[in-house]
């Protein structure tokens, strides 16, 4: 069957076919290494095939990115800007088969994976305006006549390791500024590529890496995963910007506005089904509001539309891996059991 | 009878007498001008007397201002933060008594008095920060190799001119920051002069000034003068930074916490005797609470200590000239023959 | 004669005709004043009629701009610089044609005009990063559980005045900012028009006005006039930011490298043929070096190609108008009368 | 014998004995641990003894910082600011007492004992500054009728551990910041301490931890220590702020000013007796100007005057332990072993 059958038929403007190659090296597609299935998550049928690199292919493209770096740090850094304009026009221009793409890969719900690839076109946008901002300082000394110099030199090769929830943004919040400062990028990314011609001094990984080996890293141990690529990064006194999920709560006290509140729970919790750093994932409700909050729960809980993502209507698209399920599942169990904190707000 | 005898006995803390040279000019007291009394507005009794300066010592003053400023300005910008930190300690060595001859000669109860030389020194403090942080900045440019260069330079001569409800304060803002930027301040007042050792760079002249002829400002125009000196220092694209009153309004809806309110419109309408800018000179009552609001204002307007500013307890000092009485009292008379205001809200 | 005939073709491209309106009122071209001609000042033949808005023309933009600001000022700032950004990317795809027409009315050479409209594109992308950086502040107070918030408000309108040499990119400088800091702008310019469709808070008038009727301002008297705009504007405690021409020196040391001297007053003097405020206008070369400047200057100035801007190798065009020609024959007799000045640098 | 007979008359004016407590932990000089002796370097004679704090002493200390930080974070950046200040003038009171001790344990001529102390005083009144200017941010978002706010907000306890070198400078570098910014700060430091009255939000240690005990830190380890402290405090997300020595070169060219870059050598080479990160300690020199710069560099070592360091005159103290000592001489062995490196500038 082809991929127009399957609804694939915006594969051909972005460049994608049946069969893809998973890393784009020294200006190049190439990969050499096995081939692997991107499954759609909420049918857990193929989408499509990926060839990945192999470890050379990933040293060939760190030695490619290496010599880029030496020409791209003398680049005026308006002229810089200028380049990563260019890209964000070209992502302007495929901005909806490109949500398209993060939203049968990853299950999120088409308006969010549009917006996904909005928020790296409005990275692109912030980067040139700072492409001319980069600016050093002259600072005023104590002995006469003289004074200090401080200016902005780039790091060389600044490596962006993404996750599965967020594929798109979180390579343009880091890549958009490493890139204005003067440094190539290096991604590496967990899952099937969405990019269809990137620029030379960007490389292309489609898996993860420590210093020895390249490695795949389960979905569930990003904090984990942080900490040793942080401790590997650092024996070299290198810099790490780490985001590694997150645990928030709501409190509602007995003076809220309850309508409020329960549309806030709901959009905290249940967006992008739960996978994202930001989801609401406990909830502290006052006694006296606690029944009140919780009918209301139940009942705006009804109304979610759940299914496949791309369709009209859907709110909730599905857990990216079949281990998610399950996680997910034994977390329902184990809070079940532990009955009072359902039961009770005050336990 | 001696100063002592009125309770002067602070004037020779801070180097004043019962006669006194009234400009400070290349590094000396010098003045010679006919003599001028400086009353105490609580009970128009003199304070003491003070020479004034002729056009010629303000034309010397200025002459000498101009020479010292070619030299401040090539002194490295933390060592003027030096010096101003060396003024902030010689005020806050003397902070009581100057503060108790600001509220002598103003009027303003004394804790006001003492606040205002307090902010002179937070002023110096803040400087000396400040003048390890007078940075230019290196800005990239689209032209390979090339970057630009921006520093900052000192004006020159900045002239203040303070008015007689914060002769303290305003001088504070403006020539800390001026001296450490490297400029030299001619100083203008209008009232009788506190200062006691200012350092060579900081010229005192005691009277305001047009480019032609020295002039005495009347105390209600500052909107008119400061138009005036704009206008004079604009014809030769000079900069000035304008603080010309207020008109402030405090607006009280039906769902306010009326004590509170109640507090807040004492304090801003009756603080330093309605002597300040910010001082609310409108009240907006919401119809529904307007009775409530009133008897408040009335029974706490009973209770405010009015008289000798420097007696303790004191909440309301006088006004400061004859003229303000008589303005002030012209006013209350308006107001009540257009008596709805004072009727109605809602009129 | 037909305006292709004229080589006026891409004339249709920005959406120009032999007769054009010149003012553009809310959201409207619209003008019915007199019709006045369009001058080539290299040939002195007319390019196209204009029709210039009236005093009640004017108003109508006024009004209306101001119905507009009350809008524009509410929309947030990120989407205030998207706009930009289009405006941005209209420009640049008319890019040459517009260059063209710069050339053509202004009298600058061809990579000049197409510069200076790169200048206008080159401020948008910079206002659009700025559009996500109008950060206030939120400043730590004395007073325990205080703080201080400062937030910046639009002014409302911006008035651009532009002058005949710079007629994109002084528009540039000061309307992208305007525009993504909440202001509407009322571009007031001297000369016939190039923008094709802009926004509808843009509002165009085609001449300079004073607070009581539309006058022309002779191309010569930039000083007297800014000082004047800057007075009537002052009067109401508003702000101007004036760009008054220049005087500019280059000073040549005898140990200066003679070659890249020369090449740089020949840049500095005869770009733009003058007409810009960073012209060199006067030349201080030490006495032992005079004759060897002086020599290779006369060398490289008989190498100038004058003539018709928009031809290819042309170096220096035409003055703008027949005054300036004047002025300029005024001003070499009145050199050669003061003879030393060209005979001895001593002098 | 006591203090003064050994020329320690000025230990009185800063609050020392022959006997002194090592640690000030909850307000209190308190230390339960063994007594040990700080040694002069310039003639191994015992200065004085130090009860060092036990490990118990040390828990006690944390926690009652711990405490204190919680109060600490609550008073206003201006208040902290004023209370820096304060420390600034106590330490300026005793510059030259402090910078006398500095000398005597570390072993650094007298006007750098000096100048290190004069470094925290002005870091002092560089952070009463920064005490009101630890802004926040509003930030405009693309949502209509909102925005962002940024504050900054204390980190809790900032541990300085300070190295033989610069035992005064480096705490004042990142104390006084840490205290305006509402941090409590806890000192550790590896040899006699100066401070005579910290306040109470100040705790100090005399000996380097890891996160299991105590333990002395060989002066030759910064580098490696320096990557064990960060291993530790990383591993919990903490972020440390390195300064791990230097190996810096200069490189004289053909056609350098020989006598300024000789005294340059001499100045970067021979200070503080190379025991700072910025000494020079490696010499690239162009190999047609090799000789004259040796032997004026020969010529200039023969006059520098080696000896006491609070002996006037003196240029070059001691090294600070006799394992530096041994170190340096081994050193001189390589590279005499090594011998082209002394005789030819090209190998």
């Amino acid at each position: 069957m082809g991929s127009e059958d399957k609804g694939l038929g915006f594969f051909k403007e972005i460049g994608l076919a049946s069969n893809n190659i998973g890393s784009y090296i020294n200006g190049q597609w190439k990969a050499n290494g096995s081939s692997t299935t991107s499954l759609n998550p909420s049918n857990n049928q193929a989408i499509a095939q990926v060839t990945e690199p192999t470890l050379q292919d990933y040293e060939e493209g760190l030695n490619a990115c290496n010599e880029a770096a030496k020409i791209w740090m003398t680049v005026p850094a308006p002229k810089r800007g200028e380049i990563v304009r260019q890209i964000g026009e070209a992502l302007r221009a495929k901005l909806e088969p490109l949500g398209k793409l993060v939203s049968l890969e990853m299950g999120k719900i088409l308006p969010e994976g549009i917006g996904e690839v909005q928020e790296i076109i409005d990275m692109c946008d912030y980067a040139v305006g700072l492409s001319r901002q980069l600016n050093g300082q002259i600072i005023p000394s104590e002995r006469p006549d003289h004074m200090m110099l401080e200016t902005w030199n780039p790091l060389g090769i600044v490596g962006v390791i993404t996750a599965f929830n967020f594929p798109c943004a979180v390579l343009g919040w880091n890549a958009c500024i490493a890139l204005v400062c003067g440094n190539c990028v290096v991604w590496l990314e967990l899952i099937f590529v969405f990019l269809f011609v990137p620029p030379v001094y960007l490389t292309l990984i489609t898996l993860a890496l420590n210093s020895k080996k390249l490695i795949l890293i389960p979905d569930e141990l990003a904090f984990d995963v942080g900490l040793m690529v942080q401790k590997i990064v650092n024996e070299r006194f290198g810099k790490c910007l780490l985001e590694l999920s997150g645990n928030n709560a709501i409190i509602v006290m007995d003076d809220a506005d309850i309508k409020l509140a329960v549309r806030s729970i709901l959009f905290a919790a249940v967006g992008t089904a739960g996978q994202r750093c930001t989801t609401c994932r406990r909830l502290f409700v006052h006694e006296s509001i606690y029944k009140d909050v919780l009918d209301q729960l139940v009942e705006v809980y009804k109304q979610v539309k759940i299914g496949d993502p791309l369709e009209k209507g859907t709110l909730v698209g599905p857990l990216h891996t079949r281990s998610s399920v399950e996680n997910f599942k034994n977390g329902i169990s184990a809070i079940k059991s532990q009955a009072c904190i359902m039961l009770h707000s005050s336990c």
